[in-house]
């Protein structure tokens, strides 16, 4: 059995030097924000995504679920925030009296099917915010997403964002929302008619649905806000505003999970030919989520993004720097006699933190030189009968051509060896 | 649902800050030996693990599988290496007329009985090198597992190793060690009376009899090589001499998968109370994993480590430096109707590359100094109504605990602000 399974992909060295490129320089932002690192586990049992009240299509249809021989009934995470919540609640890190600031990068399951960018094992990256309800943490987080974009070299960004309340907005609304859709029905999707007992809002998002005239003239979640949610929403609005963060209010934002409440957004940017992919990350807040994996009342708020995506992003628009494995030394014996004396030469190099590759193949001296410039090293070691003799070796600048016979010492301090 | 499954952990930002240094270390071992990055899949099909003459307890009794909804027999990957030798066949990555350099870090799965430093989802790192049987090869990646513990300042390295020697010789060995042990069987234990027939090798590391008399005194695999597998494991020997490698032979030694053939090989090193747990890291050559997966004829040697017994040894042992999170600023205001001009000083302060933080929490000024003592940052900045009215912000120096106003911009200089 020689190929992968459908939906997942091999991550080559051409392109894990990029995704280290942006896990690295992700790592850089998140710091400056002071977010810190979380890992939870793939493997989770069900019931945490599996949750009362969760209709959404990903947890519905999408997840990868079995029985393990401890029957236990697992489910690999379609997502990374119900994990996370699982292990504040476990861990009790939410009474530590301050507010808990994750980020994450890790493999997400879906059964899905698979398209350009989109895998059934893919990665995400992200953050969590939990333990405040505060409209300068939402805005924070909408900042980082922001900020992501623009420190990748991306242009265009534009959050679109949208506030679907607190329980007693949402609930009003939902309310509001069933009753117009009903007297609509006919227009609806099949979807979309069972939506309608389930949760209405989704409708909002259908794909089929969503441009519909009778979409767009449904009531707005803004509209129905309770005093405080509105409070919240606008003094989010307010810190973006005064940060000169480009948004825009999208009534029909709910996004796909069914715990999202009070602040929903997405990031976008431009990205030519990119299409409706040009949403790369999106996000919200979450109030019920910790109840509703039986933990004490706690809020939360992040955002995701699809890693294969962004990757794909920042090479379409030119974002992604030229990036290339570097190699200081290339070393060549004349015979495998050399081979003993040339092995020692390596280890000095590496020991002085050279980047050093020698080619262990018994072919023709033509034919490693071939492959030696293939790897294109800064310098071309040779050695033979004389280097081994005079315990030197033959340095060649691939740069200047010039060749010289040299000690190890001096070759190291060439390279510029620790 | 608020646990997780047993033998899985959630790595905690106290941990997550080793695991990153560890990381980021390897990944410069790695890079010195000019190894490039490879992640395959965690799901593949269970084939690529469930192949013919592979009897590995870890393979037999320990693999997760499940069928997924596409009626896929699908197995989390329990090791590394035949994910990745499925990848090189199916990519076709091995005509490029050169060997393959990988190394790894990720994710495997295997259900076992949970240890202290075991679990059911665990972190491996570790290399492949495919495309060339070359005893040079051998050594190389000898000596960069060696290379790895003592760069981590691990101490009392030692590498055991063994040889199997090629398919001619092990079947020869095969035989006779099975006639040895059927006029011993006696003295095996009921696993081992089951090996005798699937693999009598295994009998020689079984934890019940390895030690007895009756194994001890078992033929060698070195006793029958071949000629040209002689030669190869002395010259890896003879490489392993010349560069100082601390080693010794293990006639015992056979690893725990099928796979093995020709050098194989523990590494160890000295920490206090680990006991059997010294063995950090192990692994050995395969000549048959790529035409047992339906590739060609292609050779391999690798080794893995396990990722959390690695960070508990370097803990342990005192080798793992003492990392903090670095804060460079940390925003008090003295009310919430200054945080709106507090988010544009920690804007201004984040995209000048500056770690700040700000409490957004809306208690007392006496409790947010509790918090931001805790936090640790270099420096206090308050906001309040004559920092709002005079555009400045009040920076206290947590180490000479001298406290003036300044604009932002001296601020972000004073802080070394790019």
């Amino acid at each position: 059995m020689n190929y992968k399974i459908k939906g997942t992909y091999d991550l080559l060295p051409e392109d894990s030097i990029k995704w280290e490129y942006v896990q690295n320089k992700l790592k850089e932002i998140f710091k400056k924000y002071n977010y810190k690192e979380i890992r939870t586990p793939i493997m989770e049992y069900s019931e945490v995504f599996h949750r009362e009240g969760e209709f959404s299509d990903m947890v519905q249809k999408e997840t990868y679920n079995f029985v393990d021989k401890g029957n236990r009934n697992i489910t690999l995470r379609p997502e990374a925030t119900a994990g996370i919540m699982r292990s504040v609640i476990e861990t009790k890190n939410y009474a530590q009296n301050d507010i808990l600031k994750y980020f994450y990068i890790g493999p997400n399951y879906r059964y899905e099917r698979p398209q350009k960018g989109r895998f059934r094992e893919f990665y995400q990256f992200g953050v969590e915010v939990i333990g405040l309800k505060s409209p300068y943490v939402d805005a924070e987080v909408i900042m980082l997403a922001s900020d992501i974009i623009t420190e990748f070299g991306l242009d265009g960004v534009l959050i679109k964002l949208n506030s679907l309340g607190d329980n007693q907005s949402r609930l009003k609304y939902q309310k509001v929302l069933k009753e117009y859709f009903e007297s609509h029905k006919e227009g609806l999707c099949n979807d979309c008619q069972t939506r309608l007992d389930n949760n209405p809002l989704r409708i909002l998002d259908c794909k089929i649905d969503g441009p519909k005239e009778v979409v767009k003239n449904a009531p707005k979640s803004i509209d129905y806000l309770t005093d405080s949610s509105k409070v919240h929403f606008e003094t989010v609005l307010k810190v973006l505003d005064e940060n000169k963060i480009n948004y825009e209010i999208d009534h029909n934002l709910v996004r796909g999970i069914d715990y999202y409440s009070e602040t929903v957004f997405e990031i976008h940017a431009n990205i030519k030919d990119f299409g409706n992919a040009n949403t790369l990350g999106g996000g919200g807040a979450y109030d019920n989520l910790s109840t509703d994996l039986g933990g004490p009342e706690l809020t939360g708020i992040g955002f995701s993004f699809g890693m294969e995506r962004f990757v794909e992003a920042l090479e379409v628009s030119g974002a992604m720097p030229n990036l290339e494995y570097a190699l200081d030394a290339y070393i060549i014996t004349f015979d495998e006699e050399y081979n003993t004396f040339a092995s020692k030469v390596l280890k000095d190099l590496r020991d002085h933190k050279v980047i050093a590759e020698m080619d262990y193949d018994n072919k023709s001296v033509k034919s490693k030189m071939k492959k030696a410039i293939k790897a294109n090293p800064k310098y071309l070691i040779f050695i033979g009968e004389d280097e081994v003799k005079n315990n030197l070796v033959s340095v060649k600048d691939t740069n200047t051509q010039e060749q010289k016979p040299m000690k190890v010492k001096e070759l190291i301090k060439l390279l510029g060896g620790k």
